[in-house]
C-alpha cells in the first residue's frame, strides 16, 4: 500500500510540476521587462536596518504591492525598531502552513567604493568586474539576457526574493492555480543589524508564528559552483572589536619613535598570537564545542562537488586558509580580522606614534558554539597575552598601572542552527526543488553565511530550509552588491514551485 | 696671553648681551600684540608643500615681510617645486656670515581629528588638553599671559621661528643695534614632504651659500624637561608602505571566513615578526651600522636631566618600548607603525574579508645608518617571513604563484647627522645661549627627529647647529598643533642674541 500511494502521488507531483514550470516560464516571458523595473524601484529606498524612515519607506512599499496580491498584511512594530511585514495567504481546506523568510534591510555602505550609487540601481552586460558594459534597463523581454546583471546595495542580499515571491503570487493568480497550503510572509527589516529584536518579535507574535509547518529561508547565494542548492544550515555569528593604545595623545614619530609604545604594534603582535602560520586558530578552547555531523550529513558533504581550485582561481587566491577544503573549513568556526584602523596610511600618512589602535574581529560559530562562550575565551586569550581588558577608553590611573592595555567592544550574535533532512515535509522541499533546478541541486548541511535561523529550528522547534537564489559572486556585504538576471528567474520558478506543493 | 684675550672678550660679550636681553624684553612688551597678530597671519596660510599656489602664497608674504625689514631678498625656484626664500642682511666689516634655516610648510592634516579648522589660528588659555579655553587674540601686552597658546597647522612646526627672526630684526633696526656676522635667511617649502629638491637648491646656487660659516636650524621643540636646548644633531627619517593581499576583492566572512586569507591576520604577523616583546627591531642586521657616540657627546648625554618618569606621566604611558631610558632609545634606529587600514571598523565596519591591508611604516635612523640599506635590510625581512615583493598590486599570475605576497612603497628620506660641540664658532653660539636661556641650557647630541642636516654637515661641511623654541607639547605633524606664547617670546630672546653675537 505505502509503495503504492508513494508512488501515485510522485505521478501527481510531476505533472503538475511541468505545468507550473511552464506557466512560470511564460510568466516570465511577458512580463519580464516589468519585472526588473519593480526590482529597480524596491533596490532604490536605502535600506540601513536603524536608518527608521528609510527603513519604514520600504516596509510600507512592501506591504502596499502584497495588499495588491490579495495577501492579508500586518506591520509588527516595535517602538525604535525596524517593523517586520508580515504577510498571510490563507487558503481554503489547506492542509499546512509554510512561511516564506525574507529581509528587507540591507549592509551600511561605504559609497567611496562603489562604482555607482548603491542605491540607484543600474543594469550591466556582465559582471563588472569582468568588464560588464553599463545598459539601459530593458524595454523589452528580447533585450534581456540571463548573463544581465543589477547593481545596487540589496540586489542579492536580500531584496531579490521579495520580487520573486510577488512575481510567483502574480504567476499563481493569474493562471489560477489551486494552492494546498497556507502561505506566511515574514519580512525582517533588520538581520544586517544582528536581528536585535527578532527574538522578542517572535515571541510577541506567537499566535501568529505557531501554527506554521515549516519555514523556507529565502536568503543567501546559490552554490559556488554555480549549481543551485538547499541548505540545511547556517554558521552563528558574533564578534568584537579590540583597541590597543599607544601614548594619550599622537606623538611625534621622531621625538617619540623607539621610546612610545606604538598601538598598531602592540595589536599586530595580540592578532598575530591568534592564529597559527596555517591560519588554524590557536587560542585555548576554541574548537572544543564543535558538534559533529551525522551520517547523513556526511553524505551529502561528501556529494557537494569540490570548488577549491575554481575558487582560488576566481578570487586570485593561492594559498587559502588551513589545509583542509573549503567545505571542510565552513565547519570550524572562524576569526577574520574584518578591519584594521591606527593613524592613517596613504597620501594622510603623518609621522606619528598614533594614539590607538583597532581591529574589527569577526567569529562565525558552527553548531555546538556558544557565541558568549567564543567571546570569553578570546577574552581570555586577550589576558593571557598580558593585556588588561577595560571597557571603555582607559584613564590615566589604568594607563599607569597596565603595561599592555587592550579595549574589547563585544558584538551580539548568535549560535548556529542545523535541520534534519529526512522530516517528511523538508522531503517535499526537496522533490520539489528538484523538479525545478534538476539532479544536480546540492543538499549543502551548513552554509558559511548566518541567518538567525536558531530561533526557528531550537526555539520554534520547527523545520527551516534556506532557498538561496543569488548568484554565488553577488558581492553581498560588500561594494557593488548586483544580482544576476538568471538567478532572478531561477528564484520566481522555485517559488511558484514551493508555493503549489501539494 | 690667550688667557687674557679670552677673559676681554666674555667681559665684552657679558655686557652687550646683558643690554640686547633687556632691550628684546622691551620691545616684545611694546610690540606683543602685534606680534601674535603678524604670527596669526601667517598661519592662516595653508601650507601642504606640494599645494603650490597656497606654498607660494605663504613664500610670497614672507619676502614682503623680509623687504620691509631692509633684507635683500631672492625667491629660488625650480620648477614644480616650492621655492626657497632667501635673505641677505648683508652688515659692513662682517667678520663672518651667519645662516638661519627655517622651513614655512607643514605637515599634511586630517581635519577631522582637529578641535578647530588647523588654518583659521584660535588662541586658548592654555592646552586644550589641558582643559584650556579658547579667547579671543589679546588686544593689550597685560592680556597676554605666557602659557597662552596658539593653536594651527605649522604653530609649533615651523612658522614660529620666521615670527622670532622678523621680531628680531625689527629689535635691532629700532635699537640701531651694530651687528657684525652677514645673515643669511633660508627658508625651506617642503621640509615635511621629505626636503627632495634641497640638495639640488643647494647645488644650484652654491655661490649664495659657499660663504656662510655656520648654519642655525630653527626647528624642533625644547626639551621634554621644559629646559631650552641646543642640539647638535638628528636623526636622519626614511620609510615604507606594505600591503598584504588576501581575495581579490572583499568577501563576504561567513561564506568565506577561515578560508579565504584574511591579508590584517597576514600584515598583523609580519608587523609581529620585526620586534621582540621589548620592542627591539629583530630584523637582522637593523642595529648594525650604528655609529658609537664620542666622549664628549657621552658626557652632554649624561648631562640631560631624566624626563622618563615625567614622560610618562604626561603621555599615559605605564611600558615604553625597550628597556634603556629616552634619551638612548633615540640613538638607536626606530621602526614606528604609523598608520594600519584594511576594511573598516567602528560603525563602516562590515562582515567583510578585505581584499587588502596596509600599514605605514616610519623609520628614523641614526649616525652611520644608510637610509637605502635599512629599507633592504626590512625587504630582506619581509622574504625572510615567506613574502614575495612586488611594487605594484599583483595582477592574477602573481597572486596564482606565491602563497604570500607584499606590496612595499619604499618612501625617500635622508641619514642622520651630527656637529662636533668643540669647534670655536660653535662654542660662540653655546656661550651666547647661555646668556639667554641661564646654565641650565640642555646640549643635546642628538634630535628624536629629522632635518637634513647632513646636507650643510656631511655635504657643504660646515658646521650647522639646531636652535629650537617651540614648547616639547605642540603636537607637531598630529592635530591640534600649537605654540606656547612663552616659547614665542624665549625665541625672539635667542634670535636677537645671535643675530648680535660678536
Amino acid at each position: 500500500m505505502r509503495f503504492i500511494s508513494t508512488f501515485f502521488i510522485l505521478i501527481v507531483f510531476s505533472t503538475t510540476a511541468q505545468d507550473i514550470n511552464k506557466l512560470t516560464e511564460e510568466h516570465i516571458q511577458e512580463n519580464g521587462v516589468q519585472i526588473l523595473q519593480d526590482f529597480k524601484t524596491l533596490l532604490s529606498m536605502p535600506n540601513v536596518a536603524f536608518d527608521l524612515p528609510n527603513i519604514n519607506k520600504n516596509a510600507n512599499h512592501i506591504i502596499s504591492e502584497l495588499e495588491k496580491r490579495e495577501v492579508e498584511t500586518k506591520l509588527l512594530r516595535m517602538v525604535g525598531t525596524p517593523p517586520i511585514v508580515y504577510g498571510y495567504y490563507p487558503v481554503e481546506s489547506a492542509t499546512r502552513t509554510i512561511a516564506f523568510y525574507v529581509h528587507y534591510d540591507g549592509q551600511p555602505v561605504d559609497k567611496t567604493n562603489w562604482t555607482n550609487d548603491p542605491w540607484e540601481p543600474t543594469y550591466y552586460s556582465k559582471a563588472i568586474f569582468e568588464s560588464g558594459e553599463r545598459m539601459e534597463f530593458p524595454t523589452s523581454f528580447d533585450q534581456i539576457n540571463e548573463e544581465h546583471r543589477i547593481y545596487a546595495r540589496s540586489a542579492g542580499d536580500d531584496k531579490a526574493p521579495i520580487i520573486t515571491i510577488l512575481t510567483a503570487l502574480d504567476m499563481i493568480q493569474s493562471n489560477e492555480i489551486k494552492v494546498t497550503s497556507n502561505l506566511v510572509f515574514f519580512f525582517e527589516g533588520q538581520e544586517e543589524a544582528g536581528s536585535r529584536q527578532l527574538q522578542q518579535y517572535l515571541n510577541d507574535n506567537r499566535a501568529l508564528v505557531d501554527e506554521i509547518d515549516l519555514w523556507l529561508f529565502c536568503d543567501g547565494p546559490i552554490h559556488q559552483s554555480r549549481r543551485p542548492q538547499l541548505v540545511f544550515g547556517v554558521r552563528g555569528v558574533t564578534g568584537m572589536e579590540i583597541t590597543t593604545y599607544g601614548p594619550n595623545r599622537p606623538l611625534h614619530s621622531g621625538h617619540y619613535g623607539n621610546w612610545a609604545p606604538v598601538p598598531g604594534q602592540l595589536l599586530s603582535e595580540l592578532i598575530a598570537s591568534m592564529k597559527d602560520e596555517e591560519g588554524n586558530v590557536i587560542i585555548d578552547g576554541f574548537y572544543d564545542d564543535v558538534e559533529p555531523l551525522s551520517d547523513l550529513e556526511k553524505e551529502a558533504l561528501a556529494n557537494i562537488p569540490p570548488i577549491d581550485e575554481d575558487l582560488k582561481r576566481e578570487l586570485g587566491i593561492n594559498n587559502p586558509e588551513g589545509t583542509e577544503s573549503y567545505n571542510e573549513r565552513l565547519l570550524r568556526p572562524s576569526l577574520t580580522i574584518k578591519g584594521l584602523s591606527s593613524g592613517n596610511t596613504g597620501k594622510l600618512a603623518r609621522n606619528v606614534v598614533p594614539a590607538t589602535a583597532t581591529a574589527a574581529i569577526g567569529m562565525r560559530l558552527v553548531k555546538g558554539c556558544d557565541p558568549e562562550k567564543q567571546k570569553d575565551l578570546v577574552e581570555a586569550h586577550i589576558l593571557k597575552q598580558g593585556f588588561h581588558i577595560v571597557r571603555e577608553d582607559p584613564d590615566q590611573e589604568t594607563r599607569m598601572k597596565y603595561p599592555k592595555i587592550a579595549k574589547v567592544t563585544r558584538s551580539g550574535g548568535y549560535p548556529a542552527a542545523r535541520t534534519s533532512m529526512d522530516i517528511p515535509i523538508v522531503q517535499d522541499v526537496i522533490a520539489r526543488s528538484k523538479d525545478v533546478a534538476g539532479d544536480d541541486l546540492i543538499l549543502m548541511p551548513t552554509l558559511g553565511g548566518s541567518l538567525p535561523l536558531y530561533l526557528f529550528t531550537d526555539e520554534l522547534k520547527k523545520p527551516a530550509i534556506i532557498l538561496p537564489i543569488a548568484n554565488h559572486d553577488n558581492n553581498q556585504h560588500a561594494a557593488d552588491e548586483n544580482m544576476r538576471i538568471g538567478n532572478l528567474w531561477y528564484g520566481i520558478k522555485l517559488m511558484s514551485a514551493l508555493m503549489t506543493m501539494n
